[in-house]
């Protein structure tokens, strides 16, 4: 699209309370607007990188068979209270009444409701396994909102629920499950650690949390750099400086970490709570058995601007990236200018992503925006390179003078 | 996908409690689930079809020039305040406190917050017109939520918003949005009228309102078949049986109809309460003018269902039936099994959208299932049929008897 056009422009400054890196970096691009402490607004470039993450997403779990579906977030009190998650430690759950005086409440997660969806669907072994997923907002009345797009009290998740008449059978799924999301991080750009965590009340065994080790993080994790082995510092029995308990080889390093992702077998508990039974073979009831697999497109976005920024912006991952190219025309001459919407028109009719800044802006201001915005590719056209076009990549110093045929066939016009 | 896997069945009877046409056969058929009274969940099925109606509007929507965006639902009470819209007569938006002590309401309507948002970005004449649309869930506190997907207390919204200098520009781009309003309804199966209605608090000329006549409809029209001028009877000050006030030709019809959208000139409401200003190309300080242009996914799923179908089930327009064709593979033998099977996987390596009903279930039970359900096509693969393929358009009673290839040729595999 022509910048000229863009409804958000880059902003000088952001307020002093926005300590996080993602928050200073997101706002000052325009890519986000805060509308209240811990909710943000996903402005039109921010919706598209945010676009393209819930992308990633879908492919890769529906590649895994995930169904997808929108579940409410109105909330009914008599089916949270089955399962004892009405009235929680942390008042998590936004609540009010309706006008006929009804107690609802926002749903901060979706197992109560997705059990009790799936009893009305699942009735033999033969409808099993099942996995369903939903990409959609949920709201946690949360007392520590901070670190921009990190921890926010509304915010979208990929939520994954699978259903099972054995363990063995979910064994299996969460680690088909485990593999996608190691690619889902990877496709975002994220070097996402698995990292062994605590099973929570449902379990004895360990959850699993996908981990990018960076400062604006709540989480410490203690790791080996040689083998991988990590745990969540809360379930670790090691310490900083211990051999590793798993390849023997390297100390053990702590650091900070963002999760990104987390992974839960949740066994029996909400089958039970809220009677999700299926006949086996030999006819017999059973509980089904359950696993849930959330990610936070949001979160992974604001994680991704953490760990890949340099002083003068953001570098955007490629596939995640709001436009492929941005093209800049610098200067007032008219052959410039005719150059370069030439350009722009034969990428847009091709399909190629590109943000093209086609303002009476100058040159300085046009590199300033483009650093900051930190689209893949940066082209500039300008008197001075006449008939060749200057492209950068945005993560990389290099500068290669290419003529406009070469360009084209980057971006794979022939 | 194998019907076998679908995580949804069809569903014999609903509650007594559903009385509009379009619950009954959304819950029959799996489409939806209630959560609550007017908050329902789509599954897996009813996902494709909202994904499709979406996926219409936002090519409409880019088409002119719309940027998309998402806003929050939380709400600070503050910013409400400063229109008068915190407190409504109706009690519409539901209230809460955060941990902090923060009054928030979740947002039934997002002009507040993106004119808030606008006067970021908006300084100049320059930097107009704009036009920002959301796609996103809106929360209404409604006494009467009734109807299936008609009125519901939870629902997602295509709103619409655009940014002009003058009213003539925005008379222009006004019209510019009817027209792909009307499209976007062709697109999705609907005959909606242009209505003329209120135009409320905002303006004294009329706002427009997009109206399919049917019989669960809240609204009266009075309208002439003749040149299709219509009116909301709350506006109307003729009376069925006069002659027409436009063509003077046929009499006046009145019909019981529903809203599927509506578009709304604010005029400087919003921007006068809120001081969204620009300077003009003399330097003078004014302030922005603004419209609205409202459509509901959810409802005009419920609205095709009310006007389409039959006593057997749902008749899905093309372009939103959730697969475009329904194979089925009737009774036990082999090799119909095995050539269902290969047909199913050439349509799928083709990307055809196909649900191939792969289950142990009668000819009967598949029939009845594939009526209610009501994609498109219907493909039945039998040992009475041979060779041949039996094709049937769900809204057509006529069956043709085809070889493979002419199936596949129907849906554009070569």
């Amino acid at each position: 699209m022509r910048q000229s056009q863009l409804f958000t422009k880059t902003i000088r400054s952001v307020g002093a309370e926005e300590v996080s890196i993602n928050a200073q970096l997101l706002l000052r691009g325009g890519f986000i607007d805060k509308a209240l402490a811990g909710a943000y607004s996903y402005l039109p470039l921010g919706h598209l990188v945010f676009n393209k993450i819930c992308k990633i997403i879908r492919e890769e779990i529906n590649a895994v068979g995930g169904q997808e579906l929108t579940m409410t977030s109105l909330q009914p009190k008599e089916l949270w209270e089955k399962t004892g998650r009405w009235v929680t430690p942390e008042e998590i759950m936004y609540k009010f009444e309706t006008t006929k005086g009804q107690a609802v409440g926002l749903a901060w997660t979706h197992e109560e409701p997705v059990t009790e969806i799936a009893k009305k669907f699942i009735n033999s072994y033969r409808d099993l396994p099942r996995a369903v997923y939903q990409l959609q907002t949920k709201f946690r009345n949360e007392p520590r909102a901070k670190s921009g797009l990190i921890r926010t009290r509304e915010f979208v998740m990929k939520d994954l629920y699978s259903f099972h008449a054995s363990e063995a059978d979910l064994d299996n799924y969460y680690e088909i499950v485990k593999a996608a999301y190691l690619k889902i991080f990877k496709r975002c750009g994220l070097n996402a650690q698995v990292v062994e965590a605590s099973g929570g009340a449902f379990t004895k065994k360990f959850s699993h949390e996908f981990q990018v080790p960076c400062e604006v993080g709540e989480d410490l994790i203690i790791y080996c750099s040689n083998c991988g082995w990590a745990q969540n510092k809360e379930v670790c029995q090691n310490e900083t400086g211990d051999k590793c308990p798993s390849c023997k080889i390297n100390d053990l390093t702590m650091s900070k970490s963002v999760e990104v992702g987390n992974i839960f077998k949740l066994g029996t508990k909400f089958s039970a709570s809220l009677d999700l039974k299926y006949h086996d073979e030999a006819g017999e009831s059973q509980f089904v058995i359950m696993a849930s697999y959330g990610i936070g497109p949001g979160r992974i976005m604001g994680t991704v601007v953490e760990v890949s920024h340099d002083d003068k912006g953001i570098i955007w991952p490629d596939e995640i990236s709001p436009f492929k190219l941005h093209l800049l025309a610098l200067g007032e001459s008219e052959s410039v200018k005719n150059k370069a919407d030439e350009l722009y028109n034969k990428l847009v009719k091709q399909g190629v992503e590109v943000l093209y800044d086609d303002r009476s802006e100058s040159a300085g201001v046009k590199f300033q925006d483009s650093d900051l915005l930190g689209l893949s590719y940066r082209a500039v056209i300008s008197e001075r390179a006449g008939d060749k076009i200057e492209l950068k990549l945005r993560g990389n110093q290099e500068l290669k003078m290419i003529s406009e045929d070469e360009l084209l066939n980057t971006f794979g016009v022939q």
